[in-house]
């Protein structure tokens, strides 16, 4: 266990007198950390944190004063911690160096001179890459062991949180949503009843209710649940719609049977514009077609902000159409819904409130940690009548409190992973007025790309409109290509640059972004904007980096022909 | 920002001095620490943690010593922490108040003399305790503010991780796991592709192959994915179940609308014996009432380990009808799936290695952190197969790495939480021999407390056999009951009895337990076994608590007579 050496009575006694000369001990104790830092490196604190970091860039840590606690974890193992007797201490500074680790990554995570990532193959990390070993052991490993592959494990991953990192909708790495993140997993409960649960559950409650109310519904309007990611919500959706339009189909007894049965033949596509939103006029003769052949069209999926392309389709048109011909609306804003946010943006979503139900993932443009996604239901009740079982073995009604704050049986996970404490937190730290400000930079970051990339000749935008969302869309053209006639030959060409670009760009791991083809379009990237973190100059830096990357990579192509 | 004072030029000097006369400056540290915490509680340190600890127990943070970092938060926000430029220091302060109050609440979690909850009814949560409030502001609020309500918001929940907590198959607080789930959220990313996870994707890989070996498949079967819970690993294999039999039923072109579609009416119940495992000869002749009616019966869900007996079914049995009938076999181990560690009790889900399909949950008897859930099929390819949709949009399969690894597409939920960590961290930390002694210690918890109940003549078990899982099942007969013929009356009282002492229970905090009806069988309790943390002591104090609880309560039982 902990070995702490003996101060010598004199040195004590020394420290002593420098706090009756009037020296409080904080501040002795703040200012010994700022002369062990421009110390020379012989320092115990120091070697131990380079044997750590010894095969990278990560600062030794800075919080690493304490005392009492062990530093040295090489002879402790996890039966050391708690709940062993007397493992409180061993615990404390175990923590101590994981939480040096994690901050250190959280600072590199922001520095624009650190790497988005190091990559490496599947085969070369399952190798085990400068002895970092994804093995599992039957014997224990000992707890400086453990310290190492939580340095490694961050080391060989990406950094979603890095202002260039423009990969994946969600991005960003919200501080006061991990602190959220940090206590949750501490809590270690489940959204399953109140008595597990009580402040949870009333959280959600109260997120649920709020974001009811940005959507526009009335307050006897309203219900929902937080469901792990925007699929599981939309398939809420679908299944409530269904449940509601035909109760006799509520498919039960078991939870897993009761969950939808609509065949694909049964799935109508409806046409959208080139920007990608719906036709009105064709979900109506879509609508008018099924009926036609004897089909029930009870269900229309809308979408406020589209997964490239960042389309709003045109809610109010849709909901009137939806309303002459008595369907469920749901409107998929998982992606679009942090707009509403936004007194400049939410415009786009006009006619949301008319929605049945609406998915809202705050992991994505508000910027909470993975996963937080909601699915928000207009009628009450209907959740909980729809997937309910009451099973008493479960959900005991005979408590002593109000068990409608049980949640689990409107759900059709039973159990639930709590994720609303980090959204909570990072309502009380922003406040809606923080919320706004985060959206409108990221739009704005948005509006810059595109202005860069209509000023440039080697990129050419996908459309040529402002973007609604932060979504922008474009292509490189290598030199060679610019003066190409359009065509099959400059599109399979074109096709490749994309690929080529993000794997260099992967090796050398300075940004991240991301490219698809859609329809008959090929392989254009998407950049989207949820980290706030982002500058314009990281927007600069891209296309540079691109332009550069795409150059070199050209040539090869040339050399193909 | 950060205030930080100035050290005057001779008390820095004095400091040095004690370097220069051969003690290390971590050694001065570490020993200011321990005169800080002897000195009077005039210090600066203490005085803050008084403020924010002021109405409950927590301990005073003890491991914040650090320096030249903010210790009062009351005028600094969140906009004042990364990405903020010189946010660094701010952000480790914060870190370090947050961590301190969670440390604080880990060790308090496993010390007996703190109860396991406070509770208070919703309404009273709702109201706002002692100024905790829930509502969501239009401004932000401080990081003082914040931590405060980080401290209440442990304060009013409950603490599955204490020793006496035996309310859910779910419990214990597993430090290392705890500290893979802050990595996690550090980490920030989705289990959506290579690119974005390759560390988790690959030891996502290592674990199931891991738990695939465990259940006794070959090397060349085995197939899975870590899901959301149990209930979504279970839906998951009817789900596979399907698609085998029907490929051409494979509803998918959304995936909402891909899951299931199994009418109640064809879920046909299994008889079990009293003990709840299930009867092998009436499953046969459900097979073939099924088949007479001209159904297709296809899959076969037997649990290893029920919810609340404990239960195993007599898989070798099972899997024989199955086999003989053509069904897909699904062993449900959500609950008992944690015994393959055991070499004393994996005995009791012998035959699981002829499963098609199975559901373990780590989270349960294994004690890593919520959420841990997984589903294993035998089968390779068939998780692809039912539920790609092959979105080029989403997965580039030009990429430049092995896309096999993007197991986006494998899931029907598509981004998905990363709960692989922290299980890979606590196999490091215990090796499965840790686990196996662990889930050993858990099961001989639950046999002192069944040999407890058939000492005394205040308690009746609900069975009379050993247990085979951790579960005990069981009443409190009060005085007025004990020499009541069996009946309805009786049956009517001692149905009363467990809800009232489980609400008494729970005003005091001292313990938790869980009870609930079962077919013929009137409220009883359950106790469970999964956290580590418990001692015998513990299983002795529940008895007597309850003992004493219930002889309160049925003095009023019998004054409504």
């Amino acid at each position: 266990m902990a070995k702490t050496k003996e101060l010598s009575k004199d040195v004590r006694d020394k420290i002593v007198d420098l706090h009756k000369a009037g020296m409080d001990y904080k501040t002795i104790a703040k200012q010994l950390e700022s002369i062990i830092e421009n110390s020379t490196p012989g320092g115990q604190i120091l070697a131990e944190s380079k044997q750590r970091s010894s095969s990278d860039n990560i600062n030794p840590p800075q919080t690493s004063d304490n005392t009492c606690i062990p530093k040295d974890f090489s002879c402790i193992y996890s039966k050391d911690l708690l709940p062993a007797l007397s493992g409180e201490d061993t615990t404390k500074g175990f923590f101590q160096e994981l939480v040096s680790v994690l901050l250190s990554y959280v600072c590199k995570s922001f520095r624009r001179s650190s790497k988005v990532l190091d990559f490496h193959h599947p085969h070369q990390l399952r190798e085990g890459l400068e002895g970092f070993s994804l093995d599992l052991p039957d014997q224990p490993e000992n707890l400086e062991q453990l310290l190492v592959d939580c340095r490694d494990t961050l080391k060989y991953g990406v950094k979603t949180g890095h202002p260039r990192f423009f990969n994946q909708l969600s991005s960003g790495l919200d501080v006061i949503g991990l602190a959220g993140e940090w206590l949750t997993s501490t809590a270690n409960t489940n959204m399953f009843t109140y008595e597990v649960s009580p402040v949870f559950i009333l959280m959600e409650e109260v997120l649920l209710r709020k974001m009811q109310e940005i959507v526009g519904w009335s307050e006897e309007e309203g219900d929902g649940v937080f469901c792990p990611g925007g699929t599981m919500s939309n398939l809420y959706s679908v299944l409530l719609a269904r449940y509601h339009f035909f109760p006799e189909s509520h498919y039960s007894v078991k939870k897993s049977a009761a969950v939808l049965g609509i065949g694909s033949e049964n799935v109508v596509v409806v046409k959208c514009d080139d920007r990608g939103k719906m036709i009105p006029a064709e979900l109506e003769s879509s609508i008018i077609t099924a009926k036609d052949q004897g089909c029930v069209p009870f269900y229309v999926n809308a979408t406020a902000g589209t997964t490239v392309y960042g389309a709003f389709d045109p809610l109010n048109a849709i909901a009137d159409i939806c309303e002459s011909h008595g369907l469920w609306l749901h409107v998929d804003a998982a992606w679009g819904g942090g707009l509403l946010m936004s007194k400049r943006h939410r415009v786009k979503l006009q006619g949301i409130e008319r929605a049945w139900s609406v998915t809202w993932n705050p992991h994505k443009m508000m910027g909470a940690p993975l996963q937080c996604s909601a699915i928000l239901v207009k009628k009450r009740g209907l959740l909980q009548a729809c997937n309910q079982l009451c099973a008493e073995y479960l959900f005991q009604t005979d408590k002593h409190y109000d068990t409608s704050y049980d949640t689990g049986d409107k759900t059709i996970q039973c159990g639930r992973h709590v994720d609303v404490f980090k959204l909570w937190l990072m309502w009380k730290a922003k406040g809606s007025e923080g919320f706004e400000s985060q959206v409108n930079k990221c739009l704005e970051n948005a509006e810059h790309l595109f202005d860069k990339i209509k000023q440039r000749p080697d990129f050419e935008l996908v459309f040529k409109g402002k973007p609604e969302h932060s979504n922008v869309c474009f292509w490189y053209i290598p030199p060679s290509l610019r003066k190409m006639p359009p065509g099959p030959e400059r599109n399979r060409r074109l096709h490749e640059v994309a690929p080529k670009i993000k794997a260099k760009m992967m090796e050398q791991g300075m940004a991240m972004i991301g490219y698809q083809p859609l329809g008959d379009k090929v392989n254009f990237f998407r950049c989207v904007f949820s980290n706030p973190a982002t500058q314009t100059e990281d927007v600069d830096y891209l296309l540079e980096e691109i332009a550069c990357l795409g150059h070199d990579i050209c040539i090869r192509i040339e050399t193909n022909l």
